[in-house]
This record gives C-alpha cells, structure tokens and sequence, in this order.
C-alpha cells in the first residue's frame, strides 16, 4: 500500500487496447458486464473503444463495433450510466469532424489523441477540436523510447501552449526499466509544470505494473490498465492489480475478479496476450512488437531462438 | 541497461524452486542441458537441488533425485564442471551433518541455509558447518513481510557475530511492492554493513523482476531466478530477463532462449506456475500460497470469487 498513489486515477483499456488482439470481437454483454465490474470497482474511465472513422481506416468491415464507436449504439450498450467516465482513442490522420458530437449529446467524456512525438502538432489540432467540444482531452505520445531528447523539448513547448489537460508517458514497446520511468516521469513534470500526466505501460519484460506503480508515485494521475492485462502483443498493466494496490479505499478488487472469472479466463483460451517470448525479444530490442506478432501467427510461433537470430543480425532485421 | 548492478551475480533456481512445482522429476538430460545452457549465458550459480537428508523428511520416495541430492550422483550428472558454480539448498532441521563432505570432496560450491526470523540462530549454526567444511555460505530469511521489527533486528545482531558471506531477503509470499523491497534494502545495509547481500523475489504481483532489479540497484550482490520464471505458484524472477537486461557484458541472452525453446515451453504445458489469479490473491493477502496451490489443484481451481471470499473473511481463512 501506498500514500504516494491516493491522487491516481484508472482508465480500463480491455475493450480499446484488448481489441487489438481479437479484432474487437466483444459481445454486449461482455462489455456491459466490464463497465458493470468497472463500475462496481470504483475504476474511473473505460475506456470503451475507438472514434476513428471507417471511413479513413482499410479493413473496417471486418472489426466489431467498438473499433468506431457510434453515439447511438453506446446509448444502447450502456443505458444506465453510472460514476465510470467513457473514454475514447483517435489516432491522427483518421478521424472525421462530423463524427464527433457536442460532449452534452455524447456518452463519451474523455476522448484521448494517439501520435508519434513528430506529429504533436497534428495531435493538438486535434484536442483543440475536442476540447472545443466540451470532452476531456489526452495526448498520448508513443513510443518514449525511441524519441530523441531534442524532438521531445520541441513537443514540449507546444503543448505547453494547448489546450490539453492530460500528457501521456506511453512504453509502446514494453522497453522501459523503472530507472527509465523515473527518469521521464521527472522530466515530463519539470518541462510541462501545468500538465496533468497520464501513463500507459506494456508487459513485454513484466515490468508494466511495476512502471505503473512507479510512475504514480512520481505523481503520474491517469494511469492505463486492462483487466487480466489484455492488450496487444504483452498486454498492459492489469487492472486488478491495481484497484488492489493503489491507495483508495474507493477500489474494490472483488468485482475486477468477478470479470475475470466469467469471461477473461474464457476468452484467454481462445485468444493470446501477456508474457510470451517472442515479445519479451522486441522488448529487449526495444522495437515494435509487429513482428513478434507475425512469429506468433505462424507455425514456427516458439522458436525463439531463431526469431532472436534474425532480429539481432542487423542485416536479416526487418523492423524499425 | 544498468551501469548501477554491475556488481551482481545469478543464482539461477529453476532446479531447486522448479522442482517444487514437478516434485523434482526433471530428467538428467534437462538437467544437463539447464547446467550447458547457464554456463554459456554467464550465469554464476546453478542452484542443482536440496541437500536435506531423505531420513529427516516425510514423502522422500516419490522425489526425484535433486530433491536430496547425492554427491556421487552429481558426479555423473556434470562430469565437466564449467564456470558456473553449483549450489544447494538445505532447510534448517532437515540436515544430516554426515551427508556433507568437505568442499573439496564435492562439485558443490555454496550451500544456502532457509530459515524465518525467529530460527536465525539454528540457520546460523548450520552455517558454521557448511563454513567450516569450506562452502560458501547464505542465510536465506525467509518471509520478510510477515517479520516484526524488533525481531529483525535480534536476527542482524545474531548475523553480524556470525561467518556467514551472504544474507537473503526473500519475498516469500510475492507480496513485497518496490518501495518495500527499496526499505528493506536499504536497512539489511545499514544494520548488516559487512555482509553482502542477495534477493529472492517470487511473482504473485508481477513484480518479481522489477523488485530484483530494484534490489539490485540498491547494493544486493546475488540476485536468484529460474528460467522462464519456474518456481512454486506464481514462480521467480526470471533468469532470461536479468541476463537481458543487467549491466554485464558476461551475460549472454540466446543461451537461455534455447533452453526456453527445447525444455521450458513443452513443460509449461504439463506443469503450471506464474501469474495465476489465486496466486495473485494470497499475494494481495501477503499470505503463503499454500491454500491457492490446494484451490489449483481441486474443480474449483477458477472460482476466484468464492476463493476471495473465504481468504477475506476471517471466521473462514484457514491460512495464518
């Protein structure tokens, strides 16, 4: 336990985050059980999918529903909405103005702007849009760790002069240690002193909650989870351990167990996340997990040992 | 990367922890190839078995040989000792001094010595044996969370008189959080100030590797772990991740990798250990994983409500 997190709040990415690995495959009733348990838990956003626009996006046919959300389906899916805020991701480059209603015709409150550190620019464009629009705002830099220190002071100023709330520390590749953690926590609060910071960590090297817990109680506020850590590739930070550990009497860990009983350890059989080896090797190399992923889609899924080969021998690497 | 734990050695314990979960039935070629394996990655010590005495235990005859390990046996077994040392593990009361010969006599390099707090005194006699016959030593205290203050530092007084070389924090019951484990280190340093130091982290919270690394960048010298993380419940940290991520160009990844590849993967589908939500709970609990074990091996193995349930009452926990 810990004093140091009392000022923390959870955003539950399951459905967001897990859907990358099921094509957002989740029933209603799966989601109208997750934001029931969230709910019960005291967690504070769930964050329920994507407002990207098809329109913008190849493949769309293909996903369930919550990879473009719908006002009006959402309205169907969670009639009685209770504490638990609604968040939304958008990525830069796929997002439609005219899909975006005023925050007082929505369920969503928060909506959240996925970017590489390059188009923070383009990522506060659109936070403004959002922000116009009466929601909470994000931005969420990606991949910390292959950012150059002269880039990141760049984005610094830049947000410092938007309308933002939250800055987000995002471990894309699962590579950070919690020196680094510390490191870039400090650092995000001592060039953004008027920012609010988020964190969204991955389990490549099953380090996500530890980094989590570290970066709360570096001050961080919105921290990232999944329950039963589904995500991509390693996953995230898993929920249950957090409304377990935070200090909030608030949390409550039954109802997160509950989710896991009835439809996490079922959906864990037919589908894969968490500490697999081939993503604890793009998280040592600290690349980008995608080809972990077409390892793990193949038949030669454990072998480890040539995968390592062909991504340490500069010449065979195909990432990056 | 971590110029900060350069000064750290592995205790490698897939044998002796792993054979908690499979009652030792490892066969000779596993073993020989886990000792081939941790030679080529640098690893400093194999940790082979326990060296209790089969006469002083119940239900000796069903284990397999590294559960009492013999001399001449080992012989056989590593007929081309590398650089890797070997070691063993003994518990206090299960020692039959005619079972050791002196160092010289023995492939054994170091022989490490579990007790709780309140046995420090009989672990240190045993020490002295094990000292006097040439071994390095440990004392491995164990269950650290559940220990008061004033009886910690009676057992530093004891340890400081005493001819032991190495003094263990073990987070017996995976319940240590890294501020914990920073606490911890921070006092066996200042109270233990001529004795080095090591660590054994197990997984309940994910955060076994996180709170060795910690540990390690506090001053902890010998940092245990098994190979894919195999230990009892929720298991160790895990050997491929230290030799991956600390400062010392000896430590080579790829060897390990393989023996994932060849041995761990296959077993992991019979044998089960790691981040399972029983053990997680005991975790939370701060408690031994004892009832969770029974919970993994009886139907309702993922009724974990039910199992919270009964933990958190008090009229029904049987644990404690």
């Amino acid at each position: 336990m810990n004093s140091k997190t009392s000022h923390c709040k959870i955003v539950d990415c399951t459905i967001r985050d897990g859907g990358l690995v099921n094509n957002w495959d989740f029933s209603v009733e799966f989601v109208q059980h997750l934001y029931k348990s969230l709910n019960d838990a005291g967690v504070d956003y769930m964050e329920i999918g994507y407002k990207n626009s098809p329109k913008l996006l190849k493949g769309a046919e293909s996903a369930g529903p919550w990879r473009f959300l719908d006002d009006e389906f959402l309205r169907t899916v969670i009639p009685n909405k209770g504490t638990t805020k609604l968040s939304a991701l958008v990525d830069v480059g796929r997002v439609d103005e005219n899909d975006i209603l005023p925050r007082s015709e929505s369920l969503l409150d928060l909506i959240r702007v996925a970017c590489y550190a390059k188009d923070v620019d383009k990522g506060l464009e659109l936070v403004k849009l959002f922000s116009d629009r009466g929601y909470e705002t994000t931005l969420n830099i990606m991949a910390l760790s292959n950012v150059m220190e002269n880039q990141l002071l760049e984005a610094f100023e830049l947000i410092n002069d938007s309308v933002v709330d939250v800055v987000y520390i995002v471990d894309s590749y699962g590579s950070l240690k919690p020196n680094d953690v510390s490191y870039l926590t400090e650092k995000f609060r001592k060039y953004l002193p008027n920012k609010r910071l988020g964190a969204h960590m991955h389990n490549n090297l099953q380090l996500a909650f530890a980094n989590t817990l570290i970066a709360a109680e570096g001050g961080v506020e919105l921290l990232d989870s999944s329950v039963y850590g589904m995500g991509r590739a390693a996953g995230n930070c898993n929920t249950e351990l957090l409304v377990s550990q935070l200090q909030n009497p608030r949390y409550k860990t039954r109802p997160v167990l509950d989710m896991i009983e009835k439809y996490m350890i079922p959906l864990r059989e037919k589908e894969e996340w968490g500490y697999i080896i081939p993503y604890m090797i793009t998280g040592i190399l600290d690349e980008h997990p995608r080809s972990a992923m077409a390892l793990r889609d193949s038949e030669d899924k454990d072998k480890a040992v040539d995968f390592y080969d062909r991504m340490t021998t500069p010449e065979l690497s195909h990432s990056k």
